[in-house]
């Protein structure tokens, strides 16, 4: 079985082409600067990657040059797009209609078009790739959606509700969903099978840090709790987002520089976070040089970065009342060995103790334990993979289909 | 020594006289509706207790009252005004200009007011009494003011920095500012004194629960992290108050609801919290009442709000890399033993574990320690005493202008 995973996003469409029979990938590419110029990055895992510059008007142009290179050419993977048996789409925001995945049907689209509201930039360019793939493949092959959000739909109500009058979460739906499900499924199960567990028997928390960046406490498998909330924004401090901010801070801020709501949103999803405290960079491999090169400013932001993450971790373990096992993912999570060592520095109460010479090599996709024997909690480092959990899960319900 | 504790509100007045020999109270009322009707609890220790409804126009005429019931007829507990050495004066915000307790002076008149902006109803109200203190008392007797922020203002700057742009913290002095100084300094000093050891070496999470709520991290008898943040808003559930929010959730429903940033901030802290989640009470006394009698909404507010301050103490002992003592104090702290039962059943994982018979025992003033021998942290139910804090802090003052 082969299916291909789309990522749409308001200018960009992320494809993967995978092979479900050992669950290889055939083939992964990115359009970027859709309606605004255009370019492709095309890499057939055993082929020649290709980089092109090329007008894409709309996603629909950007998904036929995607089947044209899949299928034609010096690119070509497949014969024709009958190879492929499904398409999975990722969608952020299943608010809390979607509590899994879902194959595409009228109904689930007018579902995810309802949910814009909560995400206005995701799932309006999500709609976008499910219209320009039914375009384009038509809708003989069957699609999926995975939704950010549906790992979280475990959540109880003192977890998931904001201390707001309860009339807006029945009038508006606010309240926290969580994001980056399928990572913190994917890692959660993965730690469990590293550590030969079943995960019904552990309390994990799962650290997603990247330029967008979420905890999550799973307990018993389910997760219980996650640091972002209505949107990706809650939580701690990432590349361009705040993370938490005192409410009373928001108000008095808005008030003094005459902010509508949305320029505030504005400011606190891409002025904010380390860019925002630094006043250098969002990336922390620029922050980590900064600091390192004296720069005290950029010092206090990974210290505040640190901090945060601490403090949530400490929270979580918390609400599960102990843990077994943290596992760091995400760009950051995966490569920045200093912040493991300063987060798990704090953890010594919990018996948390790392191997720094194992955590020093962990990086770039290698991932594995980094706690010594003796640690209490099992610290782990792991790779993670959005597109394969996509990909499971259409596997699943297309197999369902033909039952 | 004598001194006179005054904590102006913005319609009410309370005071406290206070003989510094041996910190027994001498006298304690209250002024109420000051400037719409009027009412004055005025009671003498020692004396009969009396009540009076009494025009108040202005805080000025408010202390008119007090200074002849301490003075003459029935209720007179000293001959005249000259016996007081000195007046200590409770300030709620000190912002980043106080870090400890001042003689009050022109200057530092001007610097309480220069912070109105950032605590506007509590500063202003606090200015009033100091005015009508020295308009009545005139100058002659020493004043001191104490301020709730100034026991946090040792906080890092990764904890007391919000993730928005670092320019609206020189310009605004926009930052966590923290709450409740007194009441958090007082406890923590109280249990390191319970424990017989020094506070200089005890991690301590301090938990002054109440209408208004905060949690404290006490690191060697410094605070490191505390829960309020700018104004007394941020944090955990409380009365009325929404504690912290995602910030997106905010702005997405000030949008919806085409608010003001006052209106937001008026809804967050009058109609939030436990009042809005259960709509039915903001007091936990008649919510136990509702959830004992099967309320589900009145249960999920409970259950919210322990679950919240469960996190926080995790939060906070991740924040310290350990804990030593759990203290509970304010209205709440000191009479719910079934939340106190809740928060401390979730931290089976630092070793915590409680006597329930005295548990149950600890409240209306009587406290102590509640956790039992095996417990790995000291668990204390402790009556709290700001007013002994803001006369301690005058007494020193005063005695030290001797000199």
């Amino acid at each position: 079985m082969k299916i291909l995973i789309v990522n749409a996003g308001s200018s960009s469409l992320k494809y993967q082409l995978m092979d479900m029979t050992d669950e290889s990938i055939i083939c992964k590419g990115l359009c970027e600067r859709i309606g605004g110029g255009g370019r492709i990055v095309h890499d057939p895992i055993n082929g020649e990657k290709l980089k092109m510059e090329i007008e894409l008007k709309d996603h629909t142009q950007a998904f036929h040059e995607v089947v044209r290179l899949l299928t034609s050419g010096d690119t070509k993977v497949i014969e024709d797009m009958q190879e492929i048996d499904a398409v999975g789409h990722r969608i952020v925001q299943g608010g809390a209609i979607f509590k899994k995945s879902e194959l595409v049907t009228e109904q689930v689209m007018a579902d995810i078009e309802s949910l814009i509201p909560l995400a206005p930039l995701h799932n309006h360019a999500h709609m976008q790739g499910i219209r320009a793939c039914r375009e384009v493949l038509g809708t003989e092959i069957p699609e999926v959606v995975v939704f950010d959000t549906s790992f979280h739909s475990t959540m109880p109500p003192e977890a998931y509700l904001f201390g707001i009058p309860y009339k807006y979460y029945e009038k508006y739906a606010i309240r926290r969903y969580g994001f980056h499900g399928s990572s913190h499924r994917y890692i959660s199960a993965k730690v469990a099978e590293e550590m030969g567990r079943p995960i019904e028997e552990l309390k994990i928390v799962t650290c997603h840090i990247g330029n967008g960046s979420s905890l999550a406490a799973v307990k018993y498998g389910k997760v219980i709790d996650t640091t972002m909330g209505l949107t990706p924004l809650d939580g701690f401090i990432m590349g361009t987002r705040s993370g938490a901010v005192d409410p009373s801070a928001i108000c008095y801020l808005g008030e003094k520089e005459n902010m509508t709501w949305s320029q505030m949103a504005e400011m606190l999803n891409k002025e904010s976070g380390m860019l925002g405290i630094s006043e250098l960079s969002s990336d922390s491999r620029d922050l980590n040089d900064a600091a390192d090169a004296g720069n005290e400013r950029a010092a206090l932001t990974l210290k505040m970065q640190r901090y945060q993450i601490l403090k949530f971790i400490g929270a979580f373990v918390a609400a599960m009342d102990g843990v077994d096992a943290i596992v760091f993912t995400g760009g950051i999570g995966e490569n920045s060995d200093p912040l493991r060592t300063v987060v798990c520095g704090g953890l010594k109460y919990l018996g948390v103790s790392i191997n720094e010479e194992v955590n020093k090599i962990y990086r770039k996709g290698k991932g594995g334990e980094i706690s010594t024997p003796e640690s209490k909690v099992k610290i782990y480092v792991l790779p993670t993979d959005e597109e394969v959990v996509i990909a499971r899960d259409t596997k699943a319900i297309v197999e369902g289909l033909k039952k």
